[in-house]
């Protein structure tokens, strides 16, 4: 009788008679998270291979806008004329990533991150030495370096860490992470590092002592296709992305986002997650979610005001896309319009429809179906304030303030059930700062690591532009010298 | 070298020469799931071993107010003159027990709802057949046996799901979980099933089949204590509640739940969740909580009206108080006040402090910290409503809505800071209609079960009172069926 695991996805070693290959370390999946630590286990001496299931890398990295969120006191910031410390940036994240920001991963990155971003310029990625104020940032981003990403000028995070631009923005005329990534995919050709693309990783390997010695795999489309099994001395490396695109996944730890519209590469469909949870891996904050509302190009737009399905404001429009998305989604039900009144509107960038416009407030309420007086009540209150240069509510930044009062009045629809909002999983394998998988009793499971999307990192519960390709290369990074680096620890 | 898995609450079976004891079915915990698992394991013929890490069997339930979640027409609701159908419940359930509601096993429940409390009064579990209005209704119960427990009157549920009340509380004066656990207790003494108490599980065995095949056990006091190993030859059922009282699982899977006050026997530390993910099961739902606000005991101050930190109603306050505590938490950080005038003023049966009286609106506004102007609007448009029977916001039922007009007016403080909402958490394995613990990849993990709050049952994101004794009871004694019925599928 065989022996075998609870589930499929584990398998006993010692079952396996005939391995494929044998290798110091292997990565699952090339994204910027599998291919920075691709690059440091190589440099630090291990033989590495890298699987791919799609034709080529690139993930959903490629597909980024390609921005890193990077501070402290960056060159990039320093060329640009910005001050900023690790302590600023550390009181900053550990606000934004939360509740329940994973202060370890952020006292580590804050500390590293100018050597980090000194790191991706040696790799040759490109940074503009230009700094592009948030009212003129473009969407696609264009080619300037700095900016700012997250809510760090906007209350209440203002008022707790010094505000700090700290967007690098990859250069390129339009969205960046396809250079970023050709960047790296082209240091690792040039590195003789292995790739094998095509090839869908199926399970684990699990030695007498449970330790994760190797992978199964298919090659190429047919699913009829051969399972071999390739061994890994040194370790592996789960860098498979999100689950923003598995239906069942998301009904199981997170159904809120079902109503929303998966970003990125649809390759990521939790396997990583899956493969890491059989080998015995707690998957944390699984409920967790980038979710976006990216009304507020030209940033103009933020001059209007945002109500709820009561005709009642609930955030001060300033904030970072996610923020809003978040609180919009798991705290109003999905429902926000944007109002606007003549002087104030433009149209918006990305295609948010038209959700009414009056010549009064009292007609765009009607227009709305809110309440009967909620939203000439808001507007006539933010008036009031505003004639003051003054948010009282949400402390919007004074440079948003203006009054509504020009007709006709107009409500942008940014209801999430009008333009699904755009989304990505935040919540993952269980790791430590080395990018080692743990179990739920916080023991090492030997020889397997994540890194990236697959794994709970730096934005545990809270995004800002740039945190997920600075959360997947940083520790990327680290998981690569850890499984390269052959430790008795291990 | 000996054999072992990633994580050490597993070992291998094989590993394991000296078993001290070999029985068909180990219960781990002694709370209602594990009592009727542990009842309906032994009446198919099994033989039976329960273990109880404490002196003694009852663990939360027996502190419970002791009401279950049932209808369809019970034997309870037609002598007390009420109709009720399963059709009607799974549709109240569905949307109360969601985001994500259960679908499968809402549905087997309502169709067996019947007969599950024919059970429960055939093990002598008493019912008096009396109903008692919401209105009428005491902190702890009294010992009338009908009442409503959860939303259904409510809005929007009394849109979609017929009312009935669905609370059929066991017969006490006062809290009754002690009561039906005495009579669950009895059974099983009386039927012979043995218990181990102060008997600590420490790990489950699993086989070359991957099939868990029985369990670590510490017994006595002392830590020191030899670890012996019990055989299951059909099966372990976990029932050991949930990890309210366990704060590193709560700051990983669910960190809001840090700033409440956990309800239940601390014996929860969520221990058996992390059995089952390390024989490969699947936790899910773990942000879920049963959040509550119990202020509504006299049920007269749901005539006030609750306002958040700007001075805003935001739901209808005569919903179930674990509605109004999961959207205080999660969507007002945790800031309700609750509103009264003179009239509708009376002492709150638990002691939620007071935050302010004063003559006028204006004046408890500013007692309270609100922005200036927002109370006294809130409460100049909830009149405006009430002289009108009316509410339009948020759809209060006609005989909670009147004027709120003659000083002093008062507000009781439920913000949580003040008052740490009790609660206790909802996640846990992923089981099938059988109590089976499933992977993330839904195998079914052999030799292993799992009922009651160690499971994501019923109530899976939403809580109505009762629902959590009847998933412990209903799906506890489905577990013990099937883990005591040796199948081929196992």
């Amino acid at each position: 009788m065989p022996e075998r695991f609870a589930t499929d996805r584990l398998r006993d070693a010692r079952q396996i008679s005939d391995w494929a290959e044998t290798v110091d370390v292997i990565v699952v999946g090339l994204g910027s998270a599998g291919a920075c630590a691709a690059l440091e286990a190589h440099r630090a001496g291990a033989r590495v291979l890298v699987l791919e299931k799609q034709a080529q890398g690139g993930g959903t990295s490629a597909r980024a806008a390609g921005q890193f969120y990077l501070g402290g006191g960056t060159a990039l910031q320093t060329a640009c004329g910005f001050e900023d410390s690790p302590e600023e940036m550390a009181t900053y994240m550990k606000m934004a990533c939360g509740p329940g920001a994973p202060a370890d991963k952020i006292d580590l990155f804050v500390k590293n991150a100018v050597l980090h971003y000194d790191w991706l310029v040696e790799q040759g990625v490109p940074f503009r030495p230009t700094f592009i104020p948030t009212t003129e940032a473009t969407n696609p981003p264009g080619p300037d370096g700095l900016t700012y990403t997250g809510s760090e000028p906007a209350y209440p995070w203002c008022e707790f860490a010094l505000p700090a631009p700290r967007g690098h923005n990859v250069e390129n005329e339009g969205d960046s992470g396809v250079v970023l990534m050709g960047v790296l995919l082209d240091r690792i050709e040039r590195e003789g590092i292995e790739i094998r693309a095509n090839a869908e990783t199926t399970r684990l390997a699990m030695d007498e002592n449970g330790r994760v010695v190797g992978v199964g795999i298919r090659e190429g489309a047919p699913e009829s296709e051969e399972e071999k099994w390739l061994a890994a001395s040194g370790g592996v490396i789960l860098c498979t992305g999100s689950f923003g695109f598995n239906e069942e996944m998301l009904a199981r730890y997170a159904p809120p986002l079902l109503d929303c519209s998966p970003v990125g590469s649809e390759a990521e469909d939790g396997l990583g997650i899956r493969l890491g949870m059989a080998a015995g891996g707690d998957a944390i904050r699984m409920d967790a979610g980038c979710v976006m509302i990216p009304f507020s190009k030209p940033r103009s737009l933020v001059r209007g005001i945002i109500v709820n399905g009561r005709g009642e404001r609930f955030i001060n429009e300033d904030v970072y896309q996610a923020v809003h998305g978040d609180v919009a989604l798991k705290r109003q039900d999905g429902i926000s319009y944007l109002i606007l009144d003549a002087d104030s509107y433009s149209e918006p960038l990305l295609p948010f429809p038209s959700a009414g416009q009056a010549d009064t407030p009292q007609g765009l309420e009607e227009k709305l179906g809110l309440p009967s007086g909620s939203l000439v009540a808001t507007l006539a209150r933010w008036n009031e304030g505003a004639e003051l240069g003054e948010d009282p509510l949400f402390h919007k930044g004074a440079e948003w303030i203006t009054t509504l009062t020009k007709p006709p009045f107009r409500a942008v629809d940014l209801r999430c059930e009008t333009f699904p909002y755009p989304f990505f999983t935040l919540g993952g394998l269980r790791t430590d700062l080395d990018g080692r998988v743990l179990t739920p009793e916080g023991e090492i499971i030997g020889g397997l690591f994540a890194a990236g999307r697959v794994s709970s990192g730096l934005p545990a519960q809270g995004y800002n532009s740039g945190m997920s390709l600075s959360d997947c290369t940083f520790f990327g990074r680290r998981a690569g010298r850890a499984a390269g680096t052959i430790l008795p620890s291990h």
